[in-house]
């Protein structure tokens, strides 16, 4: 006989659901909960259903939101001219935090994955190729993952740019040994990157 | 400029009370919720609510329950005649899923505590005193950790059977090496404790 109540054990389910927690976990987490004096339930229970009512696309950049445009594409600072496109909405928050590009952002919500079955038109890659028709964009820098996935992203991006002969500069993040690493510990697709995109410092 | 919208960040806010949750893990968790297909956001925040709502203590034993008295109280086939103190909820789950218990609990929500602040009317210990002095019970159980507070409240429990001239008997739950547990590893005290208590097998 289960020992505990429906609702209990109802919560201990969901919270199963999140990456990285399994019975003993989400057990824990559900007592710590409930043993909460100030009512960390309902106070999550709230913080989850208003982001579950509030929070959308941007209309412009597909960036998590709760108004029609995000606080970026709004930002009258920001370069408009200048695009940078990632897979997710935490790689928005990984490139602001290093605070160094002003431009603005294009979110896919994927990579093209044809293992995976994802192809061009499941990820918001139509929605960038209208944008880029529709406005004075003077580079795109895609900034996906150094990945299979990332990479055939990439190239896929670069093509329809040239097929639909739009005058757009077309970049890729470096990749290489990052700060603080050590050549020793990579891998060697990373060190043979690393040394195809070397920098010239001086030429001769 | 924060890049993430205030419900959001509310979320993360909120994920961060849980225990071991860190800025990190809030983040990812927030944006796996967000980004998940099948509505974890409702369904959790469904579960948080409605355990919120339904989940009390029950008015015997003092476990989770939502019911008045909880499944484990209104099972007839438990021997009522035994109770096992526990300090916690979630050591009833222990001991259930051990299954060799088949008395009644008595869940203290806390040891007593004199450097913590916590005396015995702080805890469900004069819960425990009524319960005894109004219903037939043959022996109680005492299986709190074998720690400071645990020790303590063991004592103080038979000292309370003892001053009220209560007619049941007390014992403690055996405390030595775990089952799989070397010699070799464990902590004097465990030691001194596994040796004192050691089990007579063939008297001479």
């Amino acid at each position: 006989m289960d020992p505990y109540p429906k609702p209990l054990r109802d919560l201990i389910s969901q919270l199963k659901r999140l990456p990285g927690v399994g019975e003993k976990t989400a057990t824990r987490l559900a007592l710590f909960i409930l043993a909460d004096r100030e009512n960390l339930a309902e106070g999550l229970a709230r913080s989850l259903q208003n982001v579950h009512e509030n929070i959308r696309l941007c209309s412009v950049c597909f960036n998590l939101t709760d108004k029609p445009r995000c606080s970026i594409c709004q930002d009258p600072l920001r370069d408009a001219s200048l695009i940078c496109v990632v897979e997710e909405p935490s790689d928005v928050l990984a490139l602001e935090a290093a605070h160094t590009y002003k431009g603005l952002y294009h979110v896919l919500h994927g990579l093209i994955s044809p293992m995976g079955g994802v192809g061009p038109d499941d990820i918001k890659l139509p929605e960038l190729l209208e944008r880029l028709k529709r406005s004075h964009v003077g580079e795109v820098i895609v900034a996906t993952n150094p990945s299979v996935e990332g990479e055939g992203t990439f190239h896929y991006i670069e093509k329809i740019i040239e097929d639909n002969k739009l005058e757009v500069r077309v970049s890729r993040i470096a990749s290489g040994i990052p700060m603080g690493g050590e050549l020793k510990y990579m891998d060697q697709v990373t060190l043979a990157s690393a040394l195809r995109y070397r920098r010239i410092v001086k030429d001769r």
